[in-house]
């Protein structure tokens, strides 16, 4: 396949069965562009990693290509992997400008300094390269989130981002679904569309639904009321705090993104909210409860949050019987239990706490089932792609869109590692067309942590670590000392069973050692693997924990 | 507080604030029986842990007063701790057939031979002490579950065990409403009630209408048809194979509770499919791909699980493009993201997937709000405790039962270590009653493991470990041999930049060792916190990672 087929590739390197680092190239000829650039968290299995960010080779082995990251929305999902991004490669970055004040925050925070931001408006059009990249208005649970119309030598590509449609949003401003009309009349080459919410039926609901909710439980308020929400969910802090203060409470942020988000959705006229009204932690011992509205990230639990501490009485804030605790966010699914965890510990607090699904306290930011096939008529596009889920929401796509008559055929359900080849006529998957991965950042590493560590801190987590060390002489092979049989996250040492077990685990080592003559023991690999050998069935046998066994050989 | 003070005694020793490892104690004057004896499986936090048992100290204290175990069903959260129990206490188990047979067979796995194993029947009573006990015959997602009618010397006491209201049960025996409305009419001194489904409005469906779905998904099914459920779902499985056959298609067990449970069900008459229609695994294939139904476990998409496996390719069964799955359960919380990582698994190789909340494949086993109403109602409890649930379960059916008219001040959301102590006129809360907890068991050990082992294995989970030995002489303190610096899932040691780390961590340990004058080297402790320290700093500066450093002196 080469560069020069006058094909357009659409190149998914993220947000393909799974919901998260949502990242796409777009590649024709010398010209390529980037659609987002997002971070996934990592799921249980990845021990200890940080985050999660696309395998980017496909774009390091054409970088002299690349034109522009173009960015849908300011969500970690589409924004989290700029910073490593951008460390490798020179490329302007376009975005509504709430969404480059949040790029920007985290550049800075990553000490990328030499990004060059360029704020585009909705309704703008720029050009880059052989394309032609036009913003559309759209309704997300963020502002400034757009779609894009990609104009290709092929034909035009709509690519949707994450969007609902929302048609009372917070700001006046609707989807322009009047724009995808007119493009859908005119002839849309290609629907990449947003999958999330394919699995459920009807419409999402307003956020201005919420505003009523929001009223009636501040009205039945004594004490304090605790709202956590999505830091980045400026409408909804919005409606929250519109509310707490025409209760005559005043606003404190906690939590490190509400605070900063806060600050640059209020700098940048988001978030409407006069200085007056919002105090700081420490003002709020003078200020009677009834008076306080504490808006707080921690809506999924997260330890360490500001309403995981309330809950546990590690904050400074002592939740109490009076206190009314709202959680205005839904699950992400995995964190379900962590939610459950701190609603219980305010029960068991005596507060009083509201949430999903009790209550009306959320509304999701993505578009169901309705609204997908709303869009699916409007754009009516030749070829289909669903993006942005797991393999199951894009079946589910897959599905609304065959009733919108767009032929099976047309419907490409792209695995992870396939792109999809397209010129005005024909489209065709590419199988593995880019190495599609996970680079895994754990503290300052990126991409240095692979299968092997984090299996070692599987085995680790579950059965611990046995380290036995014996010490030879060099010259003679004789032992030196006795061996040392040391364990960590294996069995709890100071307990007479645990004692008589590690007492025994010693001898074996021991006898393994004897089993060698002197003048044979250089041989390290066979005493070390018989070492492992007889301490793992031991251990076993003891104890049915298989810790990972570490022989060390001291040669003095 | 006295034993002889004419009082009941509830004593909760599980299944408040949580859901699992149910066991009420009950106790008067001299007499204790003990409601179910159940485990519950490790929550996230508790890492390399099996499953977790009650704390019984309360019971063994009391152990002369211990006059029978009464088991309301054969679910792992009523039974499971039981192995443990009967290791310690001699005392008879009283149940119906189907769970007597499950509890036997956990015995027989744990190597506990001498148990007082025996049947009662639904509408059966047994005098325990200065209590008469009768089984009151109920409906749940397994056969043979019962409530308990307690009658005490101080009045009646009502425990619905878990139950639903299902009208049209598979066998055809509903709830004995009748029987707990004539308790109703005579007087109820307390009730306590599953809370598992009191956030959920409505009433749990009928078992009885997922036979039409699945009527409707096996005539829609052209090769093999997989469904996963859980093993004890004997009425399930019943619906499942009644179709499967009646398509033409023979039944494979999988899974290896789905095997052993099937046979003990259908020896006792509880689930009834001629030997003729079920295969084993190594006959399927002379069959054609139409003609097989698999029932497998992994419902909840646990590793190693029939469905875990077949979905990665790691059974020898090869699911593919024809086959249909069906996954008969609702995700536990806590399982939602393995579940889905199975059905994407499923969609990814090419079958079709019937799954919950998509389809209607799926009904609880627990009662929602109208039904716990009806409950309520109808015992018209002088007293209530909502059990069975994690606080906000509770707090829920607490207030449901507020409706029924049972003041605020009767109604007791107890916490975890409260127990309820009565008499016929009042009743009131016994703070610190007992030491509620949780009793790891992993592996062989019961209660070895503590907060100390948990925390390693936590650190180690997600930055590894590093050792560093050095090998002193043991009169002249000098360095013997070079200082060894070896790591487990801390970082990869292949590649340029962690060999770098590893060489420059070797060289501050030596320095470490080198501020120590020889004669002053045996203040180890001193030494080895000096290295600990060091590594720590250095090691977190050139990662941000902090993994367990264990520092070894070797004297020779």
């Amino acid at each position: 396949m080469t560069d020069s087929d006058n094909k357009l590739r659409i190149i998914p390197l993220g947000g393909i069965g799974e919901v998260g680092k949502n990242m796409t190239a777009i590649e024709y000829g010398d010209d390529m562009i980037v659609v987002d650039c997002g971070l996934i968290f990592p799921d249980e299995d990845m021990l200890g990693i940080d985050l999660v960010i696309p395998d980017m080779s496909y774009i390091e082995e054409r970088a002299h290509k690349l034109r522009a990251f173009v960015i849908t929305h300011g969500h970690e999902d589409h924004i989290g992997a700029l910073p490593y991004a951008l460390k490798k490669f020179h490329a302007p970055v376009f975005a509504t400008d709430l969404t480059l004040a949040l790029i920007e925050h985290k550049l800075d925070e990553s000490n990328v300094d030499e990004a060059q931001l360029i704020t585009i408006a909705p309704d703008r059009t720029i050009n880059l390269g052989c394309f032609t990249v036009e913003f559309i208005r759209s309704t997300h649970s963020i502002p400034g989130a757009v779609m894009l119309a990609v104009s290709t030598p092929v034909g035009t590509i709509i690519h949707t981002g994450d969007f609902k449609l929302d048609f009372t949003p917070i700001d006046g401003e609707i989807t322009d679904i009047t724009r995808l009309g007119e493009y859908g009349k005119s002839g849309v080459l290609l629907l990449l569309s947003d999958s999330t919410n394919a699995e459920n039926e009807g419409y999402t609901p307003s956020e201005k639904d919420l505003g009523s909710r929001f009223e009636e439980y501040f009205t039945n308020a004594q004490g304090r009321v605790i709202v956590a929400s999505f830091a980045s969910n400026i409408y909804r802090i919005q409606q929250i705090a519109d509310v707490a203060i025409a209760h005559g409470r005043v606003i404190c942020f906690q939590g490190r993104s509400m605070i900063y988000i806060s600050e640059i959705a209020r700098r940048l006229g988001y978030l409407n909210i006069s200085g007056e009204h919002i105090v700081e932690l420490s003002k709020l011992d003078n200020i009677p409860d009834n008076e306080v509205c504490i808006i707080t990230t921690g809506s999924q639990g997260e330890p360490m949050s500001g309403l995981f501490r309330m809950a546990n009485s590690s904050h400074k804030l002592n939740i109490g019987e009076n206190d009314t605790v709202i959680i205005s966010a839904s699950a992400i699914p995995g964190n379900e239990v962590g939610i459950a965890k701190v609603i219980n510990q305010f029960y068991n607090k005596g507060a009083k706490v509201i949430y999903d699904p009790m209550a009306d306290v959320h509304v999701s930011g993505h578009a169901k089932r309705k609204e997908l096939t709303l869009l699916l008529a409007l754009v009516k596009p030749k070829f289909f792609i669903p993006i942005h889920g797991e393999y199951k929401h894009m079946h589910q796509h897959a599905l609304l869109a065959q009733k919108t008559n767009i032929p099976p055929e047309n419907i490409f359900e792209l695995k992870q590692g396939e792109a999809l080849v397209l010129d005005s006529e024909s489209a065709e998957i590419e199988k593995d067309a880019l190495n599609f991965g996970s680079v895994y950042v754990d503290g300052l590493g990126v991409g240095d942590i692979g299968s092997t560590v984090i299996k070692d801190r599987k085995i680790m987590s579950e059965d611990g670590v046995v380290m036995a060390i014996i010490t030879i002489n060099k010259v003679t092979g004789a032992l030196m000392a006795d061996p040392e049989v040391i364990t960590r996250g294996f069995i709890y040492p100071k307990i007479k069973e645990s004692d008589e077990i590690m007492c025994a685990a010693k001898e074996n080592v021991l006898k393994v050692a004897y089993k060698y003559a002197e003048t044979n023991r250089a041989n390290w690999s066979s005493i070390k693997n018989a070492i492992r050998s007889t301490l793992k069935d031991y251990l076993y046998e003891k104890t049915k924990r298989h810790p990972i066994i570490i022989p060390v050989i001291i040669e003095v």
